[in-house]
């Protein structure tokens, strides 16, 4: 059997492989930044931002701290991290709409495209630590057609764990090899690979910038190796 | 402010509701029968289905048992109810492929385009007591354009338990009062207004067939009641 055969289920890591969250977040903090007259280095603090992602969550995947959903985790590392950067006068309203902008983060421009063709022969879903709401928003604002929505929530556990993987699977009615995920983070495929699932990589070599040392080739064999969702979608026989 | 104003979401009871589950299930159950040379009444046999439906997720609201999805729920009633209708004789494989007539039921013809308009201005997802994948299934054959699938795992109760409800509208990041259920049940109705839900009342007189005595007329005054979802949308100004 073949492996468009076999897969019924393609899903995706989110942040970095479906949108591009530093362009996104950095967009928003220069706006907040200019209503009040502040400057700001608008990529390094979306750098920072998403520097405490990782170290949050791990908060949480040790049981250190109980289930917490990643707005609320995306708020703390704002509030830690305003008076760094010299914007510690973002009053509560401000904050809030800000911590937003992870809802508001753009595709890369093959996404939608490439999820449509997807879309016609597999379930089709985001695989992301984002919360419900999160992913849902993001969803609607940019018409990203998922079948579903995997939030962080439906699993109450944060990938790598294997819980979030199969967790979903088993959601779906399905088997792990009948479930794929693809991303553009080869950390995140070898988690799904250990636990049964498929692995389509799909390298986003611009989420950190122009710099960016990481993710940038594949680091083992995953099944499939593509250069966008369009590219996918030919590789899936979509 | 108005209710489509405030109201950003709008969940939809599902069997009944969207779907027309007495036709679909006795298509099934008569392919089922035909492809032995049996005979059965195929809707007495839907309905002796459905009727076993509210007291085996009794088992589980109860705490008596572990919490267990409706596949597995239906997969039991279906394994008794066969001998008892001269079906004994269906074998594992045909057992397994009548369970999933419920992910392959039809929506009424209002369902879809209803559906398609008010997404435009909401989110709208199914509130439902079916697991994941069977909504997920239905969804994908019947192109009910779901935002997201908010299925019984995502809350781990059924309806009408309080944190049904409450949990949708936590995920969703909403107030309750933010939340509209759409539904053709009266006593759904009430469970989610009890917890500050805004409720629709859709009658699907035809949903027990054309004796049907139950739901036929709002038993209270619902914040919308509408003849059906294109109705609803026009009433939501989606």
């Amino acid at each position: 059997m073949k492996l468009h055969e076999t897969t019924k289920a393609v899903l995706f890591d989110v942040f970095g492989t479906c949108v591009d969250w530093r362009s996104g977040v950095a967009r928003d903090v220069a706006l907040a930044a200019s209503k009040l007259s502040l400057a700001v280095d608008a990529h390094a603090f979306a750098d920072a931002w998403r520097g405490r992602y990782q170290p949050a969550m791990e908060e949480v995947r040790s049981g250190r701290r109980p289930w917490t959903i990643l707005d609320v985790l995306h708020r703390e590392s704002l509030d830690a991290l305003l008076p760094k950067f010299g914007l510690g006068a973002l009053d509560e309203s401000a904050r809030q709409d800000l911590n937003r902008a992870w809802h508001r983060l753009d595709p890369w421009p093959d996404v939608v495209p490439g999820l449509a063709r997807l879309k016609t022969r597999y379930v089709i879903a985001p695989l992301s630590n984002g919360n419900v709401a999160l992913l849902t928003n993001m969803a609607k604002r940019a018409n990203m057609p998922w079948d579903l929505i995997l939030g962080a929530e439906t699993s109450s556990a944060y990938k790598p764990m294997p819980r979030a993987y199969l967790r979903a699977a088993e959601m779906l009615g399905l088997a792990p090899e009948q479930v794929m995920l693809a991303a553009a983070h080869n950390d995140d495929l070898r988690a799904a690979r250990a636990v049964g699932l498929r692995t389509a990589f799909v390298p986003r070599p611009l989420e950190y910038g122009a710099g960016q040392k990481k993710d940038l080739a594949p680091s083992e064999a995953w099944d499939i190796v593509a250069s966008d969702f369009g590219d996918l979608a030919v590789r899936l026989a979509a």
